[in-house]
């Protein structure tokens, strides 16, 4: 589609409204890009990324589907686009074409507490929702750090994990029914999660807008927990944080968070004072990734050297920080911090009291607002999520840091911890004399990074999706499913428009 | 395929063995029927039904696809088949074929402890896995009515639901990765459950052998509980017992069981001694459908008015039995108890103490084996299970209640509580003049009940899958998504081989 193409903007103004479509080059920019720190890169090397022809902000699902049809009509990619937090590319419209941002269908269209479900429309964003929901004694349970610039419908699409799926299970597991339009220009709900036969649900969580528009989804919703436990412990190594971890989710107990960071990751989130290591050129380097001082030039010189970095991260002392965070009755709330409490005795875990825990709840959603500060100084930084079995955790720790390791300076905490396993957390950073180089090194560690992990057999994603950044390694990841895949998209999006190029998804632009 | 078809005959032979193939007239009559009820009605009525050409056993994952892909070259249908215990004709070769009995794969093949997982073959009886898994000290907690004779592999074709489904969720909340075998006759593993995209084991689970034949499954394990705490209740009516119900589970307690019978149900599960109403026609009534002594008359004559009988019911005093079965460690089975307790006492129940859920406990898999005394008593029973949000649960008991009543005698008891719902399990007895009324009434009773869960937007099936007395149903419960299905129908069995006329069925034959 050519930057301008005026049939199809005044068709699609004709039907959602003059204002509600634009084709100015701010909005056209603006959306253009989300939160993929790659693009970031690509703007610093002087390639401007592909541009949509048109944004369109339709009022409801009716219009999404008359925008839908107008654009199957006229051949045209269509993008959705919730919020735009996104952090692996999976919304920008790499074939031009329209991008559809679903933000003025916000409402909540009923809630029954009685059978415990919300249903609300796909644009909402996540903390309106969970506002919402806390004044009628409710919460949804899912917590993204995104979750002041994320919506419901992309949390769905993604197929997201809040900072509390320990206990209140993925996106999936909260979903009920979904309105979605399809390719075809359609509205239609999904069955019930729980009708008979197949779950249809399934198909559409993580499908990341290529096998239809979500436009409002049922989900399950809790009582507000009336109580809640901090807990921190320094322990002694990872495996003594890791085997506490798996020993908490495997005795059937059900905290809210469990975080256990590595020894560099630790020294990150700990204040100065608390820790004798912080010093000499490991606290200008935490002072620089912090972007609270030091020259630029000594972080730049420290991410460029990322073998020398890393190396003298191994003369950290090996102890970690862990945190639980335990809640819903008073009772049960206290029970559970007692049980863990009691496995982190058996390990040697030193407890630290309520302090570290009730300081990452503080600073919980803080994380994404870091990295700018970095990119300021002329370096670059990304996170990473994989997720394996307990058997496999440190295994894949190791080699992930390994490869990783190679190209820029890396560390990682483990989260999101289930009975059979959790999710590794990585941080990278690094920097380069060009903006070539910057984006050379920050390929070659993704893609050593996701290699290690189809390697090992582990999920190449956990909470933050595919995108761009995970595509390429889907097939790998997915196998022969990437047929069943290509079987659906055929059936729902029979003229492929709906996010081409993505989920099972070609090189980044 | 006609009756004897050397050809593939001869084929299947060399493949899985001379003896591992049968074409003898017990063999064809045994795997022409599960447990449909129906099929007995058919029996009665002088109809046989359709047989098999063949039954095999092949040894393992590559002998199934072989003769899958055998099958495929001659154009023959193939019915996976477990264990038989499907008591909606699942299993039923209604185009003749190949049944594929799976039970010589039965083995374990790894257990991982640390992970909390189990890789098993889809013959192996859910009993055995059971057993076997408890000497690990570990539990699958999945315990359908069925266990000693149904399979791993049959649990996950008909998303089966066990007794304890509110503490360890449906079989569907197990599954890690599947081995399956496509209608191509290739062997291949679905993504992990966890993998980035879409979770494409959500197709399999629930397709009833449509769209694969489920070789081998890794299921999540359980520490094994070592505490159980057991309670029962005599509500008021079924408003204050369901009303229990919800609240514990709305309240974040995870109790295993949660059982509560509708009065006519309460009388059926009570001793004799306990319940003052079991006396004269009722008890007569209740002796009957128990087998345990009465005139096969009387029953037939009570069965064969079901207004009249059903007005009876009505004299029941309205209190109901409500069981509650709490688990875990020893801290965490009391204060569940407690908790539960606590509700209760906010709505008059009456505590019996440990005794009748204790009772329950033990006789927890007898209820399959008390038909077959119904029907030499020359009259007949089903079971037909929904599901629905609390909202909906009373308004759906009654409309299925005064549907299903028309025709036959009817009582339910209400299980399977989860946060947002449970599921409402219908008893329905009836009788007629000739095997031919008794069919017509029969199948007035499950079009009524299924037209009534539809018309109410409640789930067709909760544990039972589809087979064909729901496939009917299933294009008005499953609406557009009976499309999508077509669409892996035709990529992942091109030659429609796969026990066809399931799922979104056919007729019944």
């Amino acid at each position: 589609m050519p930057p301008s193409a005026p049939p199809i903007v005044d068709a699609l103004r004709a039907c959602v409204g003059e204002r509600q479509v634009s084709t100015t080059p701010p909005d056209r920019v603006a959306y253009a890009r989300d939160l993929w720190p790659r693009s970031q890169l690509d703007r610093l090397a002087g390639e401007a990324p592909q541009r949509p022809a048109a944004v369109v902000w339709p009022a409801d699902a009716a219009q999404v589907a008359e925008v839908v049809a107008l654009c199957r009509q006229h051949r045209v990619p269509i993008v959705p686009f919730g919020a735009g937090s996104g952090v692996c590319g999976g919304t920008l419209p790499i074939h031009g074409g329209v991008v559809l941002d679903l933000k003025r269908l916000k409402a909540v269209r009923q809630l029954r507490p009685a059978d415990g479900i919300v249903e609300v429309e796909a644009g909402c964003v996540g903390e309106r929702l969970e506002r919402w929901l806390n004044r009628q004694g409710l919460s949804l349970g899912h917590f993204p750090s995104s979750i002041l610039c994320s919506t419901v419908g992309g949390w769905v699409a993604t197929r997201s994990a809040g900072q509390c799926s320990s206990r209140y299970g993925k996106i999936e597991d909260m979903v009920v029914d979904l309105e979605v339009v399809g390719g075809d220009g359609v509205v239609r709900r999904t069955p019930r999660a729980d009708a008979g036969g197949v779950d249809w649900n399934a198909i559409y969580v993580g499908s990341e807008g290529t096998l239809g528009v979500i436009t409002a989804a049922t989900l399950r919703v809790q009582r507000l927990p009336t109580a809640q436990a901090f807990r921190g412990w320094r322990v002694p190594n990872i495996e003594a944080g890791v085997e506490i971890m798996r020993r908490a989710m495997q005795a059937g107990l059900r905290p809210s968070v469990l975080r256990l960071y590595d020894p560099l990751d630790t020294l990150m989130v700990g204040s100065d004072g608390d820790r004798k290591a912080a010093k000499g050129p490991l606290h200008s380097l935490k002072q620089g990734l912090l972007g609270k001082g030091g020259s630029g030039r000594g972080l730049r010189w420290a991410l460029g050297h990322p073998r020398l970095s890393n190396g003298a991260v191994r003369l950290i002392p090996p102890g970690c920080l862990l945190l639980a965070v335990s809640e819903g009755s008073a009772a049960e709330a206290r029970a559970t911090d007692d049980a863990i409490a009691a496995i982190a005795r058996g390990v040697q875990a030193e407890d630290l009291g309520e302090g570290p825990a009730r300081a990452w709840l503080a600073h919980r959603y803080a994380v994404s607002f870091k990295q700018s500060r970095i990119y300021a100084a002329g370096a670059f930084v990304d996170t990473f999520e994989v997720a394996t079995t307990w058997g496999e955790v440190r295994g894949l720790y190791d080699a992930v840091k390994a490869a990783v390791g190679r190209h820029v300076l890396v560390m990682a905490h483990f989260s999101h911890a289930y009975p059979g396993g959790c999710s590794i957390y990585f941080t990278f950073a690094g920097a380069g004399p060009t903006p070539q180089v910057m984006r050379a090194r920050y390929d070659a560690a993704w893609q050593a990074g996701l290699d290690t992990a189809v390697t090992r057999g582990a999920a190449i994603a956990h909470h933050h999706g595919v995108g761009l950044s995970r595509g390429r390694h889907m097939g790998a990841a997915h196998g022969e499913a990437q047929r069943w895949f290509g079987a659906l998209k055929a059936t729902l999006d029979p003229d492929g428009i709906l996010n081409p190029g993505k989920v099972f998804s070609e090189a980044p632009p």
